[in-house]
């Protein structure tokens, strides 16, 4: 299969969205012009033409499309193809209303936006896949193709009778009868048990709450059906013969979109990654944001989208700051990505996106965007010539467990702690590592752990037995595993796992915890620790036992209590967890288990992590830096970037590789 | 009729909801041991059974339910059976959709969670009633059978087509007319004239604001519904021949349902109470909701459903601490309780209630829950043994009026004060006297009045004419009333009274409210009081005038002015309410009448309560205790319940009975 | 054509809504008799009648409002007739449910309410012209007929297929054919190119955010098509031949009716008005409200609808203090108004404005409301034989621009700040002036600005090439122009305009915006001036260049920096703005033109408009008043308001007119 590089071509690619069908064609050549003189080698081209390339249902007008292909291959400029999939023209939602997406309620998403398909219509279907076939027939072996775009952002949830049938289908095939899927659905409860399969839907406007596996089933199967529309798609150009990559868009941490099963089959992943400018703490995000995307396809990777001004749909569209837009471009280049491409070219003076930013923005190219665009765009080019960085890969000795089901699990209705939130808990583990400048992976806990020397589980609730016994046999052999609180509670069923938690990882760590305790808005614990010196925490504690017989592999004594509740029982100030053991640390064959029983403050969480590391062997890439600074080793470079005054220090030649 | 002591049998029950049909029947010996263990009685079964009693229509398997009744009984423990009607299984909604229940937006809610029922479907009745009286005739005569539990915490409301015809027949009922209902609902107001009794529906979507008394109406019509329901399967069950009690589960300060007119109809009340452990006024409210019960059951009742750890529908679950759901316990029992349970016995491993506490948690026995179970079951084994407690009275010489439709009326839309809660101002009330262990009862305004020394009405903003006079006769047999403010403002029809509020009431108070005076939000008024002193006020007040004239009962110079705002009029520094009176005393025939047009502090209302109890001769249950110690007297015991370290002290032989 | 002046007939207008319908005839009388003791002379009859005119479809019941009417015009009181048409009786909406009105999300309002009807209906638009033309044909002549009120609050907006069918009408109108609507709307962007006329529809629910000028032109659409009804029942009441004006009542600032089009089509203008008396900025609010009905109506207006008391649909429905609604309907004479009506005279018993305040409330005549309102009717009738008063005009060197589709487009969604609303905009440019004691006028953009002094436009998003040309001239002739930020933005088809902002305007200011720079919640910036002095700005700013080559007609330098955010580029004090600057002044032929591109702090605002006014020799009604005094001269007399302490000074002889 082709990879990133067959699209590269040995530079780093840079570019963005362009639209011509906005556009009277007296523009386009300027629009050639002004990327030329800005350096762009890349345009991704039809995300949102599909009623300009088939006006009318079955005929298609390419000719435009052409015009504007030949313009950039004249120029020399690459082209991402995207199969414009994802906003249906308003003739296919009028001719088959069924192809309108349904909400919980009943009521059909209205065509006038995007991405208002249902994705199991038959009807959108093959419109969607005719599109993309003559799409793919005309333009595969055309020398200016780079890429295959598949749709744009999927993530269109539907509830209709349509979806409804192939979520049957779906729960057949995991669930085998009926009787299996009552008892993983626990349908006794409630007396919710069903008699007939045409009895079960998605879940729908209900009573009071749903069950919840009914829920995260809906989302698995959501995720899954988009996938197939993406396979479908994907399939139907490679069968057009073309030789290059192919790709979708993913965001930045987005729950509907499962990052491991969807990266498995594209040719490279790539990312619309759109930081808040306000926020301090966007870079850390944004980093984090990053290295989930070079951990999902374990290679470089592209950023597809970033604005290089405001991004329109958030309440208060701050733009970029002189100069934000080229560090977190470097900063995608410092983690892995082979290019830096932004929506859009040229700023829609037209519909909902009108106020987004653009490289080439409404004021045009005499404006302080536009410029920084060019400087942007030659210095890229610069670091294309760099030997041994475009494609190389970037180590890290750390990886953080990612896994959706227990982040779509642990984000169920009633579960003990309303806002207890999946990317919460990795950021708090994340940003200690990223103030170190200690790089780090995402993976699955059934991934090859064996590389990393430390391995950290902020929240695993829902836990398999596959992923308990990956974990159990990173440690044994040696590794230093961390695992935060809430964790090995259910099994993928989302049947709570009993004698205590964390379930099939209690011998591991050495504790049984008997009740989660989470605590109320504003409250907070005093923890003392020999250790790790006072630390406040809050939103969570736990009832933790020491399991000293916990079974064969357990030291005798089960783990040892590194921090507990301050105030002794019954002095009433540390309330009725005080006295209580809420951070533990077990041997376990030759590794070490970590076992946090809360979520410590910031300063808890680091001297934690900073032990932890220290005791792993796990360094920065560069010590001593002043804080703010953000320090990447990617190949021969070693990228150091100052978020406070927005200045970049790119060195390749004076540090050893 | 049998009663609650027909299903105690001399011994205080204890137990709580349990649900085979979740667990296979290997686990059901077990249970059924860890039981005894813990001192269980009583367990409650069936609630949610009506998919595994009929898995497909009209085809019961009773099996199970034998084999699991056999067990208790050979345990010695009772059942309370209950009648499955709570959660139609999805046959049901799926062949009868009209069963399903609609909101007023016109969407049906779905089956696939609870309380999926439209209680008008006669598909529904059908099936409801069907299954009941199989249950009832096979097992009427069971001898584990203590009691009938009919369905649960019955509220479902629906706006269908069928409700609406019923709807329809119920104001026929009250209005005997199509002139009738015009008259009454004022729809002169708004040219909202029904023409035609087919033109009249259920309060649904409107443009803008709905029609006041079509909303109480609809209130009232839904409880009086549901309560049909209730009558239907409580016959289906006596019609069966047993003579055990029967119930239904109501919850704390529950609008929907008239606590009244239900308990009119059940041979004893229950219970499913859930306070806040992470509220600090929780043992007050707790104490209050359990008043409630006793008073509306007019005797001992039973204490349905509490959870030993946490509520799991709650934002922040927090679990109660150790020794909490002892003391909760006990103070059911003082409050006239016959009975501790729980939902429920072994924790769910699946559905919407995983994470809901349970007296067998997931941690297993070997659990400080467990523990703490086995021991309250010990203690009420105890407690069973002291003469005269089991179904002794509670006394109290206090008493709050408890009202349906004031308390529906007074939260309609566009009342003055967006939230003037009702049952916040019963609480306000209610918790001085709890400070100062005063025992108070709830009443009707309609109810035997006589036998208080004093009785609170801290709201009555509909006052029927029936109510009004036996207020009145109250007072003028030398009883003591306080009334608050935004009282007597409406007729049961929702008719404003003219002439000045009270309305039906202003000779008693020798007052007539000229306007009512919501203040903004964080606006205080300082209350000024020689006999009371200085206070603060807030949310609301009145423009009163002292009514010297007001009939013939009434003293020549109306009432005295207890209080009034601060600051001289036109100082400025009081606003416009400047010196005008708020807090009136009135002697109206051989009896005391005060008006309190205003919300004081707690501090403020304290005060003025205890002002008023020394007067009335009411007095606490025991001096001189420690804050946070709740006393109350139960038939020979004293229960001394320190809320603050969680300690309970049970005296029974020490004090005069 | 009639005017205002044919209702007084030399007497300032007194009164209020009367809905004897509510009553039964014996209170009729005792209605009349108070009116005149109150001094009342106008009563607005009929608005939510028609159920009682019209009880079954198609007969009318006249009998009652005969009487009434000659109740009323035997006590000298005359009457504005309303056509009853804002409220179907329910048999309409029962027997044609396509005259209620649906929702975005397809769902119809149901009646029992009020406002529910499709515009669009011909149902609806029958039977209100039916019987709008009964009540015109009886009535047209009666002696006591004053004026027509046409509807009431006119606001409803629907998106049934009738009314998409109207929408597409209007939109074809506009733009000629599908390619000038494809054009216009940008459906090129997201694939939203229609093919056929039937795709297009209102706004309704889609899967994401739907198209802005979609969203825009509905509002416009919906504005024209109530104005429709409107004009029909107007010309059914001018065909009968009455010689009385005919109006309808606005609400303060109501986006969803464009004042200037519904003006036009108005004998006199009138209002609706319901400032909140607990907000300190009341008395600046509705002045600034009642400013805009004196333009908007161009001369005299009718203050329609204020509360003599609380207004039932606030959150905290405060009263009106002692004084307060003489001292508000004095502001109404003293801003051009010649009469003072009320919602309502006799206060509803019974609906959903129970608990309104009303000339006669609940309490009876023997109140504080009903006091007042009989001295301010006795006021009135002493200030109707001030000569020279009543029908004079208020005069003002000063106007600020409204512009309903600058308001409807800056509030579209997406904007790049979502709390940037329109009429803050306006207030705070207002406030500084009316603090002041600066009289102002309203004026469209497009109005005869040459007669005022000054001409402020807080904001205009979008700006037609017209109005660009209307301001540049005005400037050009000598005028003095303030713009706001976030200006010249777009053009009627909210199309951005390129190459910088204010777009059409850059000449005349001199400069060129080109990026909007929104800031973060709570954030601001020090912005530094030696003309004004340092203060502080929020919300927004912006990066502006100074235009030198702007065009033939600017200054060669282009625009003077009048103030520059503070801290030196770099220093890090000012963020990325550091030193830019924000606030400009240029010379455009013989005037003047300031820039203000951000949101000065109310301080800093006032300072810079206190520097405009004397630049433009613009000075306050009387000088050296204390604060919360206001001051207006109308005709002879100038009314002196201090709102801290409700007093009012009426001056007609001392000051020279």
């Amino acid at each position: 299969m082709p990879d990133l590089g067959d699209a590269t071509r040995g530079r780093l690619l840079f570019g963005g969205d362009y639209n011509p069908e906005q556009w009277p064609p007296e523009v386009w050549p300027q629009d050639v012009r002004l990327m030329r003189q800005a350096g762009v080698n890349l345009a991704t081209v039809g995300v949102f033409a599909w009623a300009a390339l088939e006006p009318v249902p079955g005929e298609y007008d390419f000719g435009w499309l052409d015009t504007v292909l030949e313009l950039l291959h004249g120029a020399g400029i690459g082209v991402a193809l995207a199969t414009p999939t994802a906003s249906p023209p308003p003739w296919l939602g009028h001719r088959h209303p069924e192809t309108l997406p349904q909400g919980p309620d009943g009521v059909r998403r209205h065509y006038g936006s995007r991405m208002h398909y249902c994705p199991s219509a038959p009807a959108y279907r093959a419109a969607a896949l005719a599109v993309t076939a003559a799409l793919a027939g005309r333009y595969a072996h055309h020398p200016a193709l780079r890429m295959w775009h598949i749709g744009n952002e999927f993530g269109t949830v539907c509830h209709c009778g349509l979806c409804a049938e192939r979520f049957r289908g779906w729960l057949r095939t995991r669930y085998g009868d009926l009787e299996g899927l009552n008892a993983a659905w626990g349908t006794n409860v409630w007396s919710q048990r069903y008699s007939q399969w045409p009895e079960i839907s998605p879940p729908v406007t209900v009573q009071y709450i749903g069950n919840p596996l009914q829920d995260l089933d809906f989302q698995r199967f959501s995720s899954d059906l988009l996938l197939e529309c993406y396979i479908a798609e994907r399939d139907a150009v490679r069968a057009a013969g073309a030789d290059v990559p192919v790709t979708t868009n993913f965001m930045d941490f987005y729950r509907p979109v499962d990052g491991w099963r969807w990266a498995a089959e594209e040719d490279f992943v790539s990312l619309d990654t759109y930081p808040d400018p306000n926020d301090p703490r966007a870079p850390m995000l944004g980093a984090m944001s990053k290295d989930v995307m070079r951990s999902l396809g374990g290679g470089p990777w592209l950023l597809m989208e970033q604005s290089p001004g405001a991004a329109s749909w958030r309440p208060v569209a701050t733009p970029k700051r002189p100069g934000l837009n080229r560090l977190w471009s470097l900063q995608a280049l410092a983690r892995g990505a082979d290019g830096v491409l932004h929506f859009q070219w040229r700023a829609s003076r037209q519909g909902l996106e009108r106020a987004h930013g653009a490289m080439l923005p409404h004021a045009g190219p005499g404006s302080r965007v536009f410029r920084e665009i060019c400087d942007l765009g030659a210095e890229l080019g610069a670091l294309s010539d760099v030997d041994g960085l475009l494609g190389a890969d970037v180590h890290a000795d750390v990886a953080i467990v990612l896994d959706w089901d227990a982040w779509r699990a642990v984000e169920l209705p009633h579960q003990p702690h309303h806002e207890f939130r999946y990317v919460d808990r990795l950021t708090e583990y994340y940003e200690p590592l990223w103030n170190a400048n200690i790089t780090c992976d995402f993976a699955p806990a059934t991934g090859n752990l064996g590389r990393y020397r430390l391995v950290l589980v902020p929240n695993l609730y829902q836990v398999s037995a596959v992923a308990a016994a990956s974990l159990a046999e990173y440690v044994s052999r040696g590794g230093t595993l961390v695992l935060g609180p809430f964790s090995g509670v259910a099994d993928p069923d989302e049947r709570i796992y009993t004698g205590g938690w964390p379930g099939p990882l209690r011998e591991v760590f050495g504790v049984r915890v008997e009740e989660h305790w989470p605590l109320a808005d504003g409250a907070s614990l005093v923890v003392e620790s020999e250790e790790l010196g006072p630390f406040t925490a809050g939103t969570w504690a736990e009832w933790v036992e020491v399991d000293a017989g916990a079974g064969a592999g357990a030291d005798a004594g089960g783990a040892s209590v590194v921090a507990a509740v301050g105030g002794g029982a019954g002095s009433g100030s540390g309330g009725p967890l005080a006295g209580r053991p809420l951070i533990f640390r077990n041997r376990y064959g030759a590794g070490t288990a970590w076992y946090v029983g809360t979520l410590p403050s910031a300063d808890g969480l680091g001297r934690l992590l900073a032990r932890v590391c220290a005791d792993a062997g796990v360094g920065p890439v560069l010590d001593g830096l002043a804080p703010g600074v953000e320090a990447v080793r990617r190949g021969p470079v070693v990228f150091l970037l100052d978020h406070d005054a927005g200045t970049v220090e790119v060195r390749h030649d004076v540090l050893p590789h």
